[in-house]
């Protein structure tokens, strides 16, 4: 069982714990001798550990991305806290609970999917519904599609939370959609199967939630915009405009140039689906926020995505009368 | 029968139409020549008129907001065309049809108020309920929320517009509320009929949509703010912090303060229904552009409002072929 | 007398002085061990303390914002200092000078009020005098008034600050409406009074300055919109364009949307109010940089408010001679 | 006498009057043929005009910047208004009243510039005051700057407008330096008197008002830092130091970058000085917009400079009602 | 011969001349009576004309994107010139000189083309190589590579501006990587000339210059990344590192968000590259400026694309003495 | 030698080193002991040190801006290092190696000095070749000039950085002039020559790199236009249009309002090197980023000057396959 977490260390305690290898590397002093950095972690944060004596028998035995075991000292460096390790070793995958380490979308994730093969399913138009399924059956792209967050931090940044996004993007889209009879339900469900799809690469999630380097110079727009045009390119016969219609939802949904989309929505259903994706994702990192204890009782966290911290309605409502006297 | 429209009229052309006078004056000629000077009015747009002789007795038949026939020959002056009056009478009402002057809501307003009637009485808070129904059902206000349009040229810009925009936003608040169980639907019903109730009094729209005085020095959010505090302080006991609550939901629902929200929405159901509004009102934008003629068939009229003009879908994939091959 | 401040507390330093109690909390460790959480203030700042052995006695004789006097010592954590507290008692008021624990304006309250009086005597508009009259002289505001700060931290941020930024926004109006004769003088003294009014109720101020929950959702400038509001509903007959008048003056002191103001000033005595409220706001934040030690002789401390430093004049001049030779 | 002014010229209209030649030439239509072609201009407008036959003697008898006599036709072409001249001649100073071609400050500029020479000897320090003096006084300077505009078009943009406003700013700078005993009343004067001289080469003003090419090169901002710094190096034993302050005074004045300043305000004389200076320009931009006729009573025109209308405050207040009843 | 250009036309002439049409539909008046509406242009601009009687036959026998010659009056309509044709019929392409209609880079095109295949030829590295060669020489791209505009309005905006662009950047893609040793040259030049390879589907510039709608729906960095990668991906063996970053230079050469690049350069030679991009299309759009006659003789037409108009150094500079006396 | 530089210095470490002596102050605590504070650096960085006891005899030894060794003790205190001194005593300048205090450029600055003159030497225009002459050999600047860096932390933020990015930009200058005819390779000289002598005053780099007092005042921008216009106006007979032109070419090199430019670049030569300038810059501190480890292996470190982090190219292409396998 792990006993430390990372958010509760402090300085000057002693510690036997399992922690996740996020980095590792030998480095030397400026006089010469050598020594192992190491940055390790768990579902609550990452920290900074040295091993000064001893430590290439040790240091052998895992490699990043392994679990280990550590004992060791925290101490403070330069004014933030970092581990001084005295002995670690590489830990099997069943002396760890993974949840400890790694923070999960509270869905079932295969039931998500279940849910997403059914709004494929429900997609009228024969050559939209022929791409999403080509993409989300591709046998590569299956298991990364059960395990993507949708970000890093801004937000449903944990395992999961992609299809999570996705999942609840399908259902807004359906109603917008019955709500305005000018909409076209198979593209905005288009949208909103393959708009974050670029996200399975720009992300590495295997273990802890970063960018690739491919992913940072290029973007999720633009590597879903290669694996789309891909797919649709392997279909025979798809129409040319109908190609450059979805193209166009993918790379226009960040709704302005200043974050990434090199095009403003100009079609009804793109426009709309900005709307709904930013909706989603707002909505989610408010939800973040509020998880978090700040304090304060009637307010959330700050959430640095979106500048702010949110009411507790209840909290703030919660000495409200029921109903005005002559209704009682 | 109206004869000639604003938006046909050519220089040199000889006219005999029925018109709205929009403005009234009389003016002097730099050596002391008195004439009258009008803007007349019909759905299609305004144009100048003036009226150089005898105008005197004919000028003293009508007013401002009244309707006229003219008879009159179109000229360009100044390179703008205006009208030079030969003949000018009062029109009585019975003489015009009314919406050969201003646009409206192709909806049935009455149909429409019932309906808001509908979405009030589903709300379960009997404080928002009791501050709704005394809102939309105070006898000064009725008759003018039937007529209200939602804005001057952004988006619903016509008679009953603001009804129209209102229900429909009752409507998505519904659905985004059965969407997401953690948002409050009592909240976004309120947001969703009291936040532009401020445009009652901002616009005046007797006749042709323009700005009161007092619309331009307070804005509608603040006319709104008063009007709503108001009447909440007029139900006895109504919760303090509610009351609180339900004018952040007014104040913030711009969503920034580049467009006069002087707070940034704190509740969740603040932000969620900022989003519904914006959605809805682009909406309406481009569905007020695309049925413009543009002189290109792909494309809409160039919305000023949205800053880009949109693609026409059916007319852009008209051509596409029905289903892949394997699938007919 | 208090012996240790603040902002002069250093690591592994042993304490025994008065502290202000701004947050009290029970908190507990990850393994359950309930433990007592306090942030402790004086006039130079605040420090996070905790109490960890015995300490459920010694909790129960005080209460957030009582004073305390404690005996403790000072630690780093998480590069932090904070207090480790070995034992705390309530104190009394006599016991503590509270000069040490809250910053004050050097000018006389009960002086600056008597001014505030005069300048509203002087008011010939009999509305806005009756006006004026009915806000300061509220038997509630006027306690109020008198201790209220004008900010948390821009400028004035001290108790009495608020009066002394009105007074001599009066002093100004009353200067510029003799140098304009086109500037309504009673007006500009109007916006002077009240258009900082709301902050009385947006801070809280009876110990630490800090925001309330209405003052987050709303905002001063609302909050004052309705105050004021509501006061010029109270004297009959008060004209309605006056008022609207008034309301745009409240409205419009910030200047631009982005700081809040939901209207740009439409009105001259409206432009040049907030060309005066900025003065004497920034030139108040520069005098507060320039009462700071930066180490460096010449330059004061960086003020964040104005994203500046600024030069100290006299320092920077000290060598020059004193006049050209042939004047000597 | 000036029987027509531009701003009365309708199409199609023959006129006999008197104008200002602001631009000449010979140009050459596609196949040949020269033509002559003029911009004429008075106190209300320019426009252009062309003469096409027998214009080779007329011509020749005057330039750019004379006056002429023109009898003419007045054509529209390209939707602009032009015309089309049939005789022309230079006319005489004494044909002319000048008042009909300038617009003018309604001050007498031989006081204004004798309150200037007051406000100069009430400056103490000595430094100060003899740099003033050698600029104010500068033999080459005087007459230009007894004729200057304040700008082209933003505010005081008249003949005698820069030394209405700088009279205006000495006369806040003595008020606001009473106000904040702080400030040094001699910087700001200093600031006031020289902040824009370098106008008087950045703009041309002879006749009409126009930009020289090494103020479009330059601005005035720059050229006044070039003539202050060289009249202070002029004199004998001008300290270091204080040669910064007043270079700074001047480069800060706009008090923005992108307005212009290299450098933020960072010295209180400065940061004041700039707020003076902005309400002085900004009222006057107001006061010009209040000037004319708007169509709409209660409604200055819009000023361009500005972005916003603004209220005829009498017209707005004109039926309220004088005192409370319980007054009168 | 072509006797009559749109930007010489004036009101109430007759003109007998050849035009191309850009734009042709069949309209109807609001009573029902059909006319033709015509786009007609030349290498001048375009004008609106439109036939009322009698343009059945005549209309048949052309299409958009024909020569037309045309008998008409122009006139003014709504303040804009229009023509109102008595007769039409198609043109022969050898009844017209094609310079009369397309403006065309005054350099020889062959050779530019012979110069772009040196440039790929110098190339390196064998894989940039290749790709380099399978676009710039295939048979799909070769002829609209020697006929395209690099831009609509901003810079080059004529035939065979691109391959102008192009040339111009790899011969400072040469020199920069000749100063710079740390940059790679092949880098360089690839970047150049694939960078705006999108341009040839962007724009249609068959005749008049315009935007396709898969140009508006996408942009050209989008279409170029396409294209080029599926370049790559025909390239057995490509390297994917490499693929990513050709595909990084591609979509970051706007160099900032707000110019439709969705990712910042961060490579070196991305980064230099989009300084050499804009340097040499902000010369050219100053080269266009320039070349046009402002009426101001030290002065440029004002550039739209660079919000600023150019001074005309050898006219400014004319009566300069060329050197010091002690020179001479 | 120096045994500890501050960049490596950590908590609880004794150290008996070198350092120069940054800033050197006495102060008092709070109940009135006295005591030395120090800031003293090297090569890595600063860090402040004190001295509690004993300090007076050794604190007369040395002066701010000397050379010291120091026996001393790292400590933590409010979470930044610093030192707790024992024994200081002044260094003498032969105890240290000044390269151990000071970074300076790789290149031999009296190398990059004799190209300076070369350059000089090359520019044809008798005018500007003495503008720069007396200017690059005026003996107060020359040594100033070969130790000024180019900026205090953006670019070249070491000693000689100023000649070697001066150096540079004649290079590019002389390729660009060369690349496009239309440039005038002698103005192009004179700005990359003359574009950062301001600079020279500005900072202060006798020792550590820091802005003098005038420099933050006035900036090198105006500082040099002070001393350019004052090298012009000391050449009998410089003719004043092209002392116009000098100027506008310095005060516009920032290109933008924003980055302290009060004008924009309107001469071609202006535009030309403002973008030669911004590549310079950039490619240096882009070379910064990469010399620094990131502990990623395929990125530099974050350039805050440019907001990004730059690929390593070689690390992320070191796979690459080196050719396609039909040319192997």
């Amino acid at each position: 069982m792990k006993q430390a977490f990372v958010s509760d260390l402090q300085s000057d305690q002693n510690i036997t714990s399992y922690f996740l290898v996020c980095e590792k590397e030998i480095r030397s002093t400026r006089d010469g001798k050598p020594y192992l950095r190491l940055e390790l972690g768990d579902r609550t944060g990452t920290i900074e550990a040295r091993m000064w004596d001893g430590f290439e028998r040790d240091a052998a035995s895992f490699q990043r991305d392994d679990f280990v075991k550590v004992q060791a000292r925290v101490e403070s460096y330069r004014s933030k806290l970092q581990i001084a390790i005295d002995k670690i070793r590489r830990a099997e995958e069943d002396e760890v609970d993974a949840a400890d380490f790694f923070a999960h979308t509270p869905e079932n994730v295969d039931q998500l999917y279940a849910k997403l093969l059914a709004f494929v399913a429900s997609v009228k138009n024969p050559w939209l519904r022929r791409l999403l399924e080509s993409v989300v059956q591709d046998p590569e792209i299956v298991p990364r599609l059960k395990r993507a967050p949708a970000a890093k931090v801004m937000h449903h940044a944990y395992l999961g939370g992609l299809l999570e996004h996705v999942i609840s993007l399908c259902g807004l889209a359906k109603q917008i959609a019955a709500h305005y009879p000018e909409l076209d339900v198979d593209l905005l469900l288009t949208a909103a199967i393959l708009h974050d799809v670029g996200k399975l690469d720009e992300l590495c999630y295997e273990r802890a939630i970063s960018y690739t380097v491919e992913g940072q110079l290029l973007g999720h727009i633009m590597m879903e915009f290669e694996t789309v045009s891909r797919a649709m390119d392997a279909i025979e016969g798809f129409p040319a405009n109908l190609k450059t219609v979805v193209q166009h939802l993918l790379i226009s949904h960040h709704g302005q140039y200043e974050f990434g989309s090199p095009k403003l929505p100009m079609i009804r259903e793109a426009l709309a689906f900005h709307y709904l994706d930013d909706l989603d994702s707002k909505l989610a990192a408010a939800r973040a926020a509020l998880a978090l204890d700040s304090g304060e009782p009637e307010w959330s966290a700050y959430s640095g995505a979106l500048g702010r911290k949110f009411l507790r309605l209840d909290e703030f409502l919660k000495h409200t009368t029921s109903a005005p006297t002559d209704l009682k």
